[in-house]
């Protein structure tokens, strides 16, 4: 078997290191969903399997600033037979165990946690894949610990290690929220915020209330969304805490505004919208403009629409 | 018709106003309950039908203290088939509509209103029926008003109206919470709260706010239980305000502590335990022991279990 996968395609190193480890499935990424997966199958009787991820379990949850919280409330309502919205299995409830309705990420984190080790499910931590590629029917997971082969793969790698620092020019100039430890930790007195979905709106908050002025730029107007779908419409979270005394005194909103460029100059940050205004400020400009995924990693193994899309089959219920 | 009606069982004045008032179904209560079953109706094509209330739709949710607010959150997940958890009906979302995850009583009743008018709800308002019975098979719905006449009645009376004052020695000399109107106006330093489910908790936690000093008893433990059934442990919300500084700090609880009287002497309330303890306080202590329900007013008309509970049908689904 190692002859038959000594330098597969030609990539040197590529040997796998244990012939032993060939699992029936192999899920890539320790976060809700590869968690909630996990014990899926352990529901569905496939003992064979193992959760892979470069850091920990949860650790993508655990690198949200402090302040932030989950943007949907968790009840414990399992009684009645409607799951708990942050639930990730049958009979599990966040808000049952942490009693926190809006948990913060180190928080769920350490829900995740508990529940990994509560059903022992099988993990590799601080175990990077490099790469994925097909043969003979399997797969095979190049990670720096050698190869794992496998019969499926469940790619669970979520998007928070990928922020989206494009845009427009200069973007690379800001800091993405996501490198934001602590909103508490920022040092200055006013903020340009790019982006006004939830993680801008977020920031927002927590500076606001911090008594910081903040301006905020977005192409569209999230806030003015009238929607039912949470997936377009900013969370009633969000709308709560924006109907609040200190959001409406330190925070200015500008709706339908493209950020053209930020420049950086003599200390001062100057960012230009698409309608010819200027704004500057001495403190880094704060980019909330969501993530690229990691699909992009995989994106081989799948065949494409048109449109970019993976095609999907019959089964899929995205 | 109407003579057959006059004097029904011999009770005078109970002649129908109005020969044509026969309805389908007469529902009993402009509740979250009526309101939600008359809009059933209507998907279902009746339409001739009526929602009598005593007072007018969501009044009970309007009478509850300022403060009070719903302990189970609203998101607006329709669009993943999960309801509202405060959803009256499908399609209908009190957090998508009013933009607030716990909504206060006088929130929700202007939530309700604004349904009725929407579905053009057939409403009798200011409408207090006095008694209900049959005769012939057809309900006789006596109001002061007249008679109104139907073959089914929906009883959607709530228990708001009808607290429960009784449990222990005194019980009368104590104030009910559900008859404070805002929980800042109270007078007094410290207070002796009785009951430690949802509303005894409540009250301690807007008192605890205002810097008074509690003191709250319950025979039980609702706080320590250790269920995922919101009707039997206390809900997320209340645990989570239990969680803060100023509950800790001004709040004193006593578990497994059966209140045995109350008595009123000199200016002074003294409270006595089951267990011998005595406190006291210059206000008027605080009754937080639920309600007793308004089905009573219909019970003639159910056959009785032996344990005092209505048979129902294969039907029910309570």
């Amino acid at each position: 078997m190692t002859s038959e996968l000594k330098d597969i395609d030609g990539v040197p190193g590529t040997t796998s290191s244990d012939d032993d480890e060939e699992y029936d499935v192999i899920i890539v990424g320790a976060g809700a969903a590869g968690v909630g997966v996990g014990i899926a199958l352990l529901h569905a009787g496939v003992e064979n399997f193992v959760i892979v991820d470069r850091k920990t379990v949860g650790a993508s949850f655990a690198a949200w600033p402090d302040e932030t919280r989950f943007i949907t409330p968790s009840f414990p309502s399992n009684s009645i037979g409607m799951l708990d919205l942050n639930s990730i299995a049958i009979g599990i409830s966040p808000a049952f165990s942490m009693r926190v309705e809006h948990p913060t990420g180190a928080e769920y984190a350490e829900h995740l946690e508990g529940i990994a080790e509560f059903f022992q499910l099988p993990l590799k931590e601080n175990t990077e894949v490099k790469n994925i590629d097909k043969k003979s029917g399997i797969f095979l997971v190049n990670t720096e610990g050698g190869i794992l082969r496998s019969r499926f793969v469940i790619w669970s790698a979520g998007e928070y290690q990928y922020p989206n620092l494009k845009g427009f020019s200069g973007s690379e100039l800001c800091r993405h929220t996501s490198t934001v430890s602590r909103y508490s930790d920022l040092e200055g007195d006013d903020f340009l915020i790019i982006g006004g979905y939830e993680s801008g709106i977020d920031a927002a908050v927590h500076l606001s209330n911090l008594d910081k002025k903040i301006r905020l730029f977005d192409m569209n107007a999230p806030w003015l969304e009238e929607t039912s779908d949470p997936s377009v419409s900013l969370s009633t979270f969000s709308f709560e805490r924006m109907d609040n005394p200190m959001f409406e005194k330190n925070t200015k909103l500008f709706p339908n505004t493209a950020v053209k460029s930020v420049t950086h100059e003599d200390g001062v940050y100057v960012l230009k919208t698409a309608d010819s205004q200027t704004f500057s400020s001495p403190n880094q400009p704060l980019l909330a403009g969501g993530f690229t995924g990691s699909h992009k990693f995989v994106s081989h193994l799948f065949d494409m629409r048109d449109d970019g899309f993976p095609v999907i089959n019959d089964n899929d219920e995205s």
